[in-house]
C-alpha cells in the first residue's frame, strides 16, 4: 500500500525501507498480541485500567506525580502550553525553530490565544539563556505587554537534527523559570533518545520541568499516542482540556497496551538506532556530492545536504531512492532528512547507503552528465 | 477493576451489567482479531490503508463525498462546527439541550470563538422551525450581530432520551438552511440508531446535511473513534483542523479495523437493542415508584423517573443497583438513565428489572419504611 | 445631514425630533465649553487629570472602589465579562434577550472565547432565580462542562422596553452568585434611569454587583463613553485589557469633561424624560391602530405595536414620520421603538403624538382605505 | 498635575518639557475651538458628519478608497490585522521589533487567535526581503502549518528610533506580498513623519499597502484617535469589527474636528520637529558620557545611550532631568528615548541640552566622583 503512493519500479523493489520518520514503525507481534488481549474500559466515564497502568508507569519513569494519555504529540504540547497559560494574555517563550512553533499549525495562538515569543534556536537546539531572560516581559511594563508564563524547550530537538539538551542546560533554564515565576515545559517527543544519548536517566533529565510531553509513536514504536506528565493538579486540568479538544477517547486500553509493550521492547533499542544513524551518517558523508555534519548526529536523525555546485537536487535523489523502496523526507531543495528506528536493520542501512551512492551517480547519468 | 470503583457486595455479584452508556462496550473477539492483524501506516504522513478503507466505506454509507476518522465524537463535532464557522464572528444555531451545547465543554466558543445561539429543544429533540428562522440574524443589522453560518441538529437526540428526528423534519431544516445560505450539521453520534428506528436508510436521513459526525464507539461498539463526513473540500479543511487540535494520529488502522468489524457486526443488532430498551421500559414503568415515558423510548435509551412523593431517590437506587453489579447513570436527584447496547442480553434486562423491583422495596426497607 | 439620510418633504419639516435612541443627543453648550477648556494629559502614559476626576466621581457614585473610562458600553461590557472570565473555559449566565447577548456581536465568545449560557428573560427583564441556579454548572460534572464564572443582569433592561430590576431582585441574584462563588456584573447602560424610576440610590441598586458598566452617552447625554466600576484589583486588570482591545486613548480629558457636565446636568432630568415617556405612551395607546403596554413604560422607552388586523405596518409609519422629521426605530414589521431623552421637549412629544395620529390615518389614506 | 507625579524641586521648575512621546501634546486653541463647535451625530446609528469629513479626507490623503476613525493606534492595527486574517489559522509576518509585536499586548494572538511570525528587524526598521520570503509558509506543507495571510511593516519604525522605510523598499515588499497572494499592512502611526523625512507624498509611500493605520494623536497632535484606510470592502468589514471590539463611539465629531485641525496645523510642522531632533541629537552626542547615533535620527525620535564605562545610569539621568521639568522615557538601564513634537520649542531644546550637560556632571557630583 505504501507501494501505491510510491512510484516503484516494481521489479526492483525487494523491501521498503522507510526512513522518513520514526513515526512510521508498524506495531510488532507482541504489541498486536497485547492489543488483542488488553483489559479495557471507558476512559471518559472513568479510567481505562490499561491506560491507568501506562499513565502510572510513565509518571514514575518521568519522575512526576501524574500522567495522561493523549492522541498525539501535538495535542500533548497544546494541552501543556494551554494549561500553563490558562489566563487570557499569556505569552510563551520558545525556540524559533521548535516543533511547537513551526510544525503544530500555530495551534497555541490559533486555538488557545497564547502569544508565542520565539527566540533564536542555536544549531544544537539550545536557546541562549541570556536571550530567554531578555525575552521575559518586564512586569512593570505590563500595560503594553502580554504576561510571560512559560518557557518551552525541546529535547531532543528535531529541527536541529535530533540534538540533545544536556541536563545542566535544562537545569539552568529551569532556574531561570523559577526565578521569574514561570513554568518550564519540555517537548520530549524524543526525550528517551536524549536520555539514552546523554546517558542520563530520563527523570533526571526532565527534573526541572513542570510538564513534559513524551511521544510513544516515534522511537518507542507504539502505533498511536503520547503521554504528558506533571503535577496532579496540572494533570487534572489537562484532563479537562483534553476533553474540550476532543482527545477524550473510550477503550484506549487497546492503544495503551501496545505502548506498554513498546516501552518494554524499544527503549533498550534506541542506543542501537543511534549507532546505526552514526554509521549511516559516516557512510553518507563519504559519498562525493553529499555532506553530513557527522558531529551533529547525536541520536537517530541525519540531515543530508547536497554539496554546493552539485548537479543533483534533493528531489531527484528522493525520487531515485523511492524507486528503490527507500523513503526519505525532503526538507528543502538541497536537504534531506532520514530517521532511524527499530525497524531499520543494519542490512537496511547498508542497502540505503549503496542506493545513495548509486543515486548520486545514477542521477548524474540520467541527466546525462 | 470496575469492581474496584463499585461498592460491590462481592459475594452477590455474578456479572456486571453496565447500563451507564453505550460507550462502555468492550471490543469483541472479532474486533480484537482485526486489530491484531490490521494493515497500518502513518496516517499523518499519508493515509493509513485501513483508515482509508473505513473512511471510504463511511463516506459511501452516509452518502457524502468524503470522510475523516477522528478520536472522538466531541472532536468530530468541534471540527465540523469550526470548519463551517471558519471566519471570525460566526454564530451557530443549535438546540439548547443538545450535546454540543451542554456536554462538550463549550469548546466551540472556548476553543473556536464561535458564538452559540441555543434555541429551545422540544421534548422530542426537534427545534421548532419558526424558532430556527427567528434566530437567524438579520444581515441588515450586521453591525451589531455575529453572522449566522450554521444550524446543528442531533439525531438521535441524547438529552431527550434518544428520540429520532424524522427525515421530513431534517429535510425541512435543510431547506431553511439553504434558503438563508447556511450550512446544516448533524451530530449523528447515534445516527444509526435513528436510521434503524425510523426505517430510513442512513444516507437518506442525512441527505440534507452538509456534514455529519458519527460515533463508532457508542451503539456501533468500536473501542475508539468517530467519523465525520462531508464534501471533499470540507473534509480537506477538516483534516487540517484535526491536525491543529492534535487529532492527527499515526497507525490508526488498529482502531479503524475494529470499527470496520463493529459496523459489520453491530448495526444489525441495533434493532434488538431498541426492542430490549422498550421491554425494559415497559417493565420499569410497571414498578410502583418508578415512571418511564414508554412512548419516548424510540431507540436504546430510557429515562427513569422516581415518582413524586416517593421516599426513594435516584442516588439510593443507583447505589443499590451498583451493589448488585448493575451500573446506571444518575441524571438528577429523581432521574436515572439507562442505555442498551449489544453487550446487554435479554437475561441482563430481566436481571436488571428484578433488581429494580427489589431496589424500590429494598431501599424502602433499608430506610425503615 | 440627518436630513440627507431622511426623505424629508423639505417644506414640512420644521425640526428634527430624533426618537431612535437616547444615544443621539448632541453635547450642550456647557459640555462644549467644558471640552474646550478641559485640563488633559496622556491617559496611556499616566492618568489624564480630568479622566481621573470622572473616574473618581463615578467610583464614588456607584459605591465601588475604582472606575475606568472606556470608549463605549460595548467595550465596557466586553472588558467586564472578559476580566471576570479570564481563565479559558469560563461560562457566563445572562439573559437571552440581553444587550450583551443579542447586540454586541457575540464579542464575549468571538473575541474572548467565553461560553454564553443565555437563560430566558421575562417580560420585565428579570431572569427567574430558579433558572439561574439551574444553569450553574455542576462542578462535579466538570469534565464535560465549562466553568460557570459570572452572572450578568441588565438594568434598566433595553429589550424589555427599559424596565427596571428592583434592588430586592438584584440582591437576591447577588446572593445566588456569592453562594456559588460566582461574580455578578450589571450592564448598567441605563442604570441611572433605573435608579431614578425606582427611587433607589444608584450605589444601593448595584451594591450586590462586582462590576457595573455605565453608559455616559445614553440618557446622561455625554457625547462619547462609558465607565466601568469595580474593585481596585478588578479595574487594574480591566485597564490592561482596555489597552489590549485598543481602548486606551490619549487626551481623553476632553471627553471626560463633557461627561462630568452631563452627569451634573442630566441625571436630574431623567425623571422628566420618564414622565414624557408615559405621556407619550398614554397618548399613543389611545390611537386606534396602535398599542402600547403603558404599564411597562417604567423609564424612557416605549415599544409601539401595530394592532393586529391593521393595514398599517411599522415600516409605513416610520417612513411617514420620518418625512415629518420624526425619527423612530423599527424593531419588527409590527413594532417600533421610541426613546425619550433630555433634548426632547414636551412640545416635541405633542408634535410626535399628532404626527402619529395623522400617520395611522395618513397611511390609510395613502393606501386608499 | 504632571508635577504631582514628578519629583520636581518646585523652585527650579519653570516649565515642563515633556519629551517622553509625541502622544503627550495638548490640543491647541484652534483644536479646542473646533471641538466646541463641531457638528456631530451618532456615529453608530449612522455617520457622524465630522467623522465622515475626516474619513473622506484621510482616505483621499492616503490614496485609498475608504477610511475609518478608531479610538487608538492599537485598535487600528488590531482591526487591520484581524480583518486581513479573518479565517481561523492565519499567520502574519511582522518585524520582531515592531510595535504590533512588542507593545500591543499580543492582542492579535490573545484576542484574534492570529499566529505571529516575527522576523528579524534590521537596525533601520526594515526586514530583509529574503527573510520575509523564507517565512512565508509553503502551502504544500499546509497540514502542519498555519496559513500566511499578511505582512506588516512599520513606517516610521519606532523601536529603531523613528527610521523610515523607503518607497522602493515598501514597493518591493508589496510585490512579494502580491506574488504570494498575501496582503500588506503598514503600521503608519508616524507615516506623516516618514513622508516628510523622505520627501515622498504619503499616498505614494503607502501605495503598495492594502491597509494603513495612521495615528492622529502622535506627531499630528490631535487629542485622541487613529484612522485606518483601505478598500471599501475592507473598511466595511473593519467597521463591524470595530463594533465588536467596542470601538464604535457616538458623537465622535468632537474628536474628529480636533483631528481635522491637527492635520491642517501640524503636518507642516513635522519637518521642523525633525530638525529640532537632529539639533538635539548633535548636541547630545557632544556631551561626554552620552552617545547618539546621529545618522539614525531621521525623524522626531532620539535614542540616547550612556557610554560604556560611565558611572551614570539612565535612571539617574531621567530622575535628574525630571527634577528640572524635563520628562524622558527610560528604555533600558543604559538607554533613554526622547521624542520631539510641535509643542517643543527651540528654547526647550536648548534648555534640555543644558540640563543634560549638567545631568551628566551633576549626577557625577551627587555620587561623589
Amino acid at each position: 500500500m505504501v507501494a501505491e503512493k510510491c512510484n516503484f519500479k516494481e521489479n526492483m523493489v525487494t523491501r521498503i525501507v522507510d526512513l522518513r520518520s520514526d513515526t512510521v514503525t508498524k506495531p510488532t507481534e507482541a504489541m498486536r498480541a497485547a492489543m488483542a488481549s488488553a483489559e479495557v474500559d471507558d476512559d471518559v466515564l472513568g479510567n481505562d485500567p490499561t491506560a491507568l497502568r501506562l499513565e502510572t508507569e510513565m509518571a514514575k519513569t518521568m519522575g512526576k506525580e501524574a500522567a495522561l494519555f493523549v492522541p498525539s504529540g501535538t495535542m500533548g504540547n497544546l494541552i501543556c502550553v494551554l494549561t500553563h497559560c490558562d489566563v487570557r494574555g499569556s505569552e510563551v517563550i520558545l525556540g524559533d525553530n521548535s516543533h511547537i512553533y513551526i510544525f503544530e499549525n500555530g495551534g497555541i495562538a490559533t486555538i488557545g490565544g497564547v502569544h508565542p515569543r520565539p527566540v533564536k534556536n542555536n544549531d544544537d537546539g539550545t536557546i541562549d539563556i541570556d536571550l530567554i531572560e531578555a525575552a521575559i516581559r518586564d512586569p512593570m511594563g505590563e500595560l503594553f505587554y502580554p504576561t510571560t508564563k512559560l518557557i518551552c524547550l525541546e529535547n531532543s530537538h528535531a529541527n536541529s537534527g535530533g540534538r540533545c539538551l544536556s541536563v545542566e542546560y535544562t537545569d539552568r533554564v529551569g532556574k531561570v523559570a523559577k526565578k521569574h515565576g514561570l513554568k518550564l515545559h519540555i517537548d520530549g517527543a524524543r526525550i528517551f533518545n536524549a536520555s539514552v544519548a546523554l546517558g542520563v536517566p530520563v527523570d533526571r533529565l526532565v527534573q526541572a520541568a513542570d510538564s513534559v510531553s513524551v511521544c510513544l509513536s516515534k522511537g518507542i514504536g507504539a502505533p498511536v499516542g503520547s503521554v504528558i506528565v506533571g503535577s496532579k493538579n496540572f494533570i487534572a486540568k489537562a484532563r479537562r482540556l483534553r476533553k474540550t479538544l476532543g482527545g477524550g477517547m473510550r477503550q484506549i486500553g487497546i492503544l495503551c497496551a501496545a505502548a506498554l509493550v513498546a516501552l518494554q521492547e524499544n527503549v533498550g533499542k534506541l542506543e542501537s538506532d543511534h549507532k546505526k544513524a552514526r554509521l549511516l551518517a559516516d557512510g553518507l558523508n563519504e559519498i562525493k556530492g553529499l555532506k553530513v555534519d557527522v558531529c551533529s548526529v547525536e541520536t537517530n536523525m541525519i540531515f543530508i545536504d547536497i554539496e554546493e555546485g552539485s548537479w543533483t537536487t534533493a528531489e531527484m535523489i528522493c525520487k531515485y531512492m523511492e524507486e528503490r523502496g527507500i523513503l526519505l523526507m525532503q526538507e528543502s531543495p538541497s536537504r534531506m532528512r532520514v530517521v532511524l528506528h527499530h525497524q531499520i536493520s543494519a542490512t537496511d542501512v547498508q542497502y540505503a547507503l549503496s542506493c545513495f551512492q548509486q543515486a548520486v551517480k545514477g542521477v548524474q547519468n540520467e541527466i546525462g552528465i
